[in-house]
């Protein structure tokens, strides 16, 4: 790791920290995904969350496929080092692969998790194939 | 687990998953903790946040020490069912261990990290000992 502020995150031991994307206007959080150190040197190099898929083990440019972009305004470090809050603009207003602005759409409820959120746009729409 | 709604959450290996505490007023990322199943099941009973401490293997009832108890307003669950956030009522205004609003106070700027949150009040007056 050739970066200093890259050395000082406490990695975890797959080399990776949990990422928090919110929206930079609202607050609102988006959604929760993983970087290794490439993938946030990336992202601050190039402006734009750039995430590792633990899925399908490679760089995951966030928005390639649906063009929802996130362009990143601000990057935070929490005390313990190990995790990050991206401050974004999502482009396209959506954030889920389910098709809605915000992957946290769930609500407890009287012991039931209700969807609150509406789909803005159906996924088949969003994607030709593979993931967000 | 007996309650249906514990049982959709894509609990991790080690059966905890991630929470986000943020600010229900103004959407202030607070800080990141764990649950297990019971921490997540007290939290919801008892109307504040109790964590999982996974340094000290036991319930963390959050502000049992400090008095900087999270008052529970909502709990949500994200699209895989392996994030979870609260929005809490940070009693006090300070959520970090170091006396600070937020536990993400460091910034990235030129390639450093950067404190830009300040120290509300001195950590050796918040404890007697032990941690947040």
């Amino acid at each position: 790791m050739s970066e200093q502020w890259l050395a000082e995150i406490n990695w975890d031991e797959r080399g990776l920290i949990p990422v928090i994307a919110q929206d930079y206007q609202t607050g609102r959080v988006l959604m929760v995904a993983w970087m290794n150190a490439e993938s946030l040197q990336l992202s601050v190099q190039e402006g734009r969350a750039i995430y590792w898929s633990r899925s399908r083990k490679k760089l995951w440019r966030k928005g390639e496929e649906s063009g929802h972009v996130q362009k990143l305004h601000e990057v935070r470090l929490d005390c313990d080092a190990d995790v990050i809050i991206l401050q974004v603009e999502q482009l396209g207003g959506i954030a889920c692969h389910t098709g809605r602005h915000s992957c946290f759409y769930r609500v407890l409820q009287n012991g039931q998790w209700i969807s609150v959120d509406p789909v803005l746009k159906d996924p088949h729409e969003i994607y030709q194939g593979g993931k967000a």
